[in-house]
């Protein structure tokens, strides 16, 4: 079972989105035009602060049309490996240096239409640096128990499907 | 702190993708241009053929340059309720009639480029009936005990985002 592209085409190049438009021939042998915005890639990070607290973003998303709280997380820069980006968005985002990374895992934010993937760390013995946000972020730390984060996954607190994924697959490592 | 939305723009109309440019001022009062691929929404189910087991989907995604293990899951038509959807996709990808629907709750699954929110049910008390997949869907449906789903997690044999929330949510609601 496997799959042959036959052709594609750029049919969208915007400030950070790009779309291909590309035809298929699919694992059953038929042919199909597939949309698919290609991203960089992205890292995601559960950053400990003490053995029992961690720090989140409450972030402006405009696609929700308000605040949400997230895991902190960004787009990888062009050639940049997913640990580099990790540190950095640690630094920018939430002002802390990570002296220990650890790998949880990497997932495919929306398979059907786009190849985002994020790949998914914890961040141990922080130390305080600057905080530098990007001109369009608009957000405020938050420092709040682990095991909280793991309440609000159930009662819909947290509703950001990678800080989900972060916090479970953190959750499953300190579970051993 | 709240947004306005000054202009909007459709810049992209595809088979399946929209994307609107928007001028927004953003809480903090400056204004950007934000690129939002606007979707319709989705649901995805966790359904239980026993007490122990559930099925699953391993489908081809040309994201993904393979074929990856998800809950059975499919985007919203138009006007329809995300519980109508959830159902609906049961029978068609999985090919099993649910008797009993259960809301565990809804994600966004990349808000900083996409509207998309998708609603995440446990289902039961299926009964077979004939599968209907789309022309471009390639999948086989496994079944498999729900907490060898949890170990896949762990040990990267689930990738796909919206799974790994989905069986979070179902844990948590066994759970209690």
């Amino acid at each position: 079972m496997s799959f042959r592209r036959l052709s594609t085409e750029r049919v969208y190049t915007g400030r950070l989105l790009k779309i291909d438009r590309d035809r298929v021939e699919l694992p059953n042998g038929r042919a199909t035009d597939l949309e698919m915005v290609r991203h960089p890639g992205a890292a995601a990070i559960v950053p400990f602060v003490s053995d029992d607290d961690i720090l989140m973003v409450r972030q402006f998303r405009y696609a929700t049309a308000g605040f949400i709280l997230e895991v902190p997380a960004g787009t990888l820069n062009p050639d940049e490996p997913p640990d580099a980006c990790a540190l950095r968005e640690i630094e920018e985002e939430v002002g802390h240096r990570a002296g220990r990374l650890t790998k949880i895992g990497a997932v495919y934010t929306t398979p059907g239409f786009t190849d985002e993937i994020i790949h998914l760390y914890v961040a141990r013995d922080l130390v305080p640096v600057a905080q530098r946000l990007d001109h369009d972020e608009v957000l405020t730390v938050e420092r709040l128990p682990f095991r909280r984060a793991l309440e609000m996954i159930r009662d819909g607190g947290i509703v950001d499907a990678k800080s989900i994924c972060a916090l479970t697959l953190a959750r499953d490592l300190a579970a051993g």
